[in-house]
């Protein structure tokens, strides 16, 4: 029986984000029940740090879970940042892709205006409930609370219960109740999350306490609030002929080359001379707007044939060399590592990224098996920890692409972490959960090349280790007493600790001759505090 | 400098769906050359498929590519379906979450009412061409064609240059240009796609012709229309708080008891007095708009106590062990394989979904490395081949779950491959891209016991071959000859040749004994052809 087109399509419907999202909620991250707990306190997370930063404000946060029953929590995340003004506050935390960040060519860890409405979404859709709001947006004269719900077929909010309060309170507070969740110590849990977040993070301040009651705080460690990444101008190479047009058209200048000029970054008077000379066919003297997708495609290709300077790295805000290797002796307290940070590079549209890596050998480094050790991997994006996903992502898709025995290194049995950072104005996630990054051909080389350069440290540590085992193992242990030395030495003296320790290391150099790349980092016995 | 709560929220703004997969394409799976390809062929395939099946229209496709210039290709698919009614084609065609299929309870391969506006979304911000259509709505008087852009500002569709014909042509033709897009045969091209795809649908004919000029044509091999998965209705156990509140809210029934039973498929007068004793709090006599929370959690709670039925087996369209068996067949004629069908079985909110899995040993088994073999897996989701994110599949999660080496089979030496299809009303895909399968407990869970009971087979067959290698090889040598021999037989005596081969098999088994499972199948030697 054959069945008529219109008949089929009497049905046709159109449906809201809202409503596609709480059919497909494993899509934003909620799927599994200990992973839909570190979704829910990894989006508030985020959101915090991204507000207290812009606002210029050193983050100090606070999350809570209690347990309200069987696979049901209840997650409390406060901050000092600027909270959410009141006309605001219903779109920001219930409208899916409602926020300030989506149109801004600027680094954030949020970009999708998704994060937050999710968590709402998941708290209705598994306890009943809205969210509760405390909030005092910087600037006005009261704070206030109210209840958030989102009306999934409309992609609306629902606010009630609003009420303002002269209570002395600072920043927002979101607390929801989350059912089909679970709190779980352990690798990919909450409490592993946040100490990430923390690592990444030195200039924050954080609590948490867990279901448990167990406290925790992550001490601040450095005292500056980032600088602020600036929004940056896209850069010409790698846009593509789309772009081009689109910028064109929304361009108020008067000619093509002031616009080339006025929207991108490196385009100088020069540049746009020599681009006139290999684009020939293309009129720079005309209107933006008349451009062709023809005339686009000419300088696309023009673009490609110019030397340019490498895009503006103050777009980014990397975690630095300094604080990955403090972070990693925190974690791992290895036995060498070596940390490669790159030069920002470009994937499509133009988009500036930059990559920081290392690779960290002995310690705790890897994942302990049944009878030795694996390789592990630390991914991060925009210094955010990224726990799941892993396969699906761009930088577990370059570790594995990287030969490994030609450096000697065996990831498959030997105590290795390679710790992986991506920054950029626009991370290309895999999902809408953000917890991978999609493998583009120009981010997957600009990973090998920094893991492979920190491989090679490690390759130089691991043969000289093998050709000196007894002679290291002699100078670490005379070492062990300089230390010592120095310390005590220093308090008779009252001489610079630091001084007399530069002294006992010549000296006993001289007799232990080491190797020590400019990067490349020994890390002593004692494994630091976290936090 | 601290900024005021006002001064970041100016720049609030609410976003179309458009614009967010227009900036987040990778998500649709339009990342790297080769697999931007495959999924423009993917979108428009599927739904040819889908709209074929729903039309009661056994499926015959062509599928063409040409190359146009670098790394750009048009892409013509058609097929002889039921066609789109004018009023529809724009948004069917150029709306992102608009379509027939999302909000029915009925397998099919696609529901989410993005893919085919996405390959409209990616032609324009690749080569700025809108999509060409050639359409004849069966029961409509004339075909039309017309061009189709997508205003993604809005999420609209731009429908040009409309034009009725008198042509004498079926169904629907969709011709599309694409740039950053390669053609490559191999494991992950588009010919591969296709070849998967006529596997796993022996009722369709498909014709294609690569950008080479080469011609392939995939046979049908089964001359009937799959009967079509009849909308089902869900199965009360697994069903969420939510999800009940939501059916009840919506429901015209009189009273709570009455809308169980009309709602859910298997609740019968007497499993609602059954619910009634566990559940006493609950007033089954209550409007079903008067449903609370509570209420609600108190009937899940009963629900979980009550034996049930297994979910109606007809919503679902499998492949079949038998068609199984053929399509490992002709791919991989492998030494053995065993073949294993699940029950249905249920996940997160009352789904129903079943698994069918396969292990095949030796033959073109196992992916060739180095210094032997790997074990590698086939992955289906409603007999649509999945290609890619392999990383962060169910299936692959499962298939890495099962303690191989309890088994005797090693999935990093042998030649093992794993086949599983994964067949639901609604397949959660842990993308928009749908390559993978979000890995809910439930769903592992029924993949590695199907992969397991499969595993047990080939260990059987494993064990027996060492054990009885020689035996194995003469009987087979004696069972090449009485086929020959049955078949001679049967022209001289007229007597029907199964019959006569049945005897002899018996004959022969007396003196080389060897076990048979009743879903165990020994391949013989001839690679059948494929098509």
């Amino acid at each position: 029986m054959e069945v008529e087109a219109e008949e089929i399509f009497k049905e046709f419907k159109q449906h809201s984000i809202s409503e596609f999202f709480k059919k497909n909620r494993q899509m934003l991250g909620y799927s599994g029940m200990v992973r839909s707990l570190v979704t829910v306190v990894h989006e508030y997370v985020t959101n915090s740090l991204d507000a207290c930063e812009e606002a210029g404000i050193l983050p100090d946060i606070s999350v809570g879970i209690t347990e309200t029953g069987e696979n049901r929590y209840s997650v409390k995340v406060s901050d000092n940042g600027p909270g959410i003004p009141k006309e605001y506050v219903g779109r920001a935390l219930a409208t899916i892709l409602a926020g300030t960040k989506f149109h801004r060519y600027v680094q954030q860890r949020g970009q999708q205006g998704i994060g937050a409405a999710g968590c709402t979404l998941f708290s209705q859709i598994t306890t009943g409930k809205p969210i509760q709001v405390k909030t005092f947006p910087r600037g006005k004269k009261r704070a206030y609370s109210c209840s958030i719900a989102l009306d999934t077929m409309n992609n609306k909010p629902i606010v009630t219960d609003y009420a303002e309060t002269d209570e002395a309170f600072n920043g927002l507070e979101i607390t929801g109740e989350f059912g089909g969740v679970k709190y779980e110590k352990g690798e990919r849990g909450v409490y592993e999350y946040l100490r990430r977040t923390a690592l990444s993070n030195p200039h924050i301040q954080m609590k948490f306490v867990g279901p448990d009651g167990e406290e925790k705080i992550f001490v601040r460690a450095v005292d500056t609030v980032p600088e602020r990444p600036k929004p940056t101008r896209p850069h010409p190479l790698g846009l593509a002929v789309n772009d081009l047009i689109e910028f064109a058209k929304a361009s108020k200048s008067r000619k093509l080359s002031v616009f080339l000029m006025e929207t991108f970054s490196r385009v100088s008077q020069g540049k746009v001379e020599e681009l006139r000379k290999i684009a020939k066919e293309v009129d720079l003297e005309k209107s933006p707007d008349k451009i062709t997708w023809d005339d686009s495609e000419r300088l696309i290709k023009a673009f490609k044939e110019v030397r340019w300077i490498s895009p503006d790295p103050t777009s980014m805000v990397t975690i630095g060399e300094d604080q990955i290797g403090v972070a990693l002796k925190n974690i791992l307290a290895p036995e060498f590592m070596h940390i490669t940070a790159r030069k920002p590079a470009i994937f499509r549209g133009g988009i500036p990224f930059v990559v920081e890596a290392a690779v960290a050998f002995g310690g705790y480094a890897g994942r302990k098996v049944d009878e030795g050790y694996e390789g592990n991997i630390m991914r991060f994006a925009n210094r955010v920890p990224l726990m799941f996903d892993s396969g699906s992502c761009a930088i577990t898709e370059a570790v594995k692409g990287i030969q490994w025995k030609r450096y000697g290194v065996d990831m498959d049995s030997q105590p290795i972490t390679v710790f992986v950072n991506v920054s950029s104005v626009h991370i290309p996630y895999s999902g809408v959960g953000k917890e991978s990054i999609s493998p583009e051909e120009e981010i997957v080389n600009e990973i090998k090349l920094a893991v492979m350069e920190s491989a090679r440290g490690v390759q130089r540590y691991v043969s000289g280790k093998k050709m000196a085992n007894s002679e290291t193992s002699r100078y670490k242990m005379v070492m062990g007493y300089a230390n010592q030395l120095a310390s005590d030495l220093s308090t008779l003296t009252k001489v610079d600790r630091e001084k007399i320790k530069g002294m006992l290391e010549v000296l006993v150099s001289k007799h232990y001759p080491k190797a020590k790349g400019s990067r490349e980092e020994e890390v002593g016995e004692a494994k630091e505090e976290e936090g």
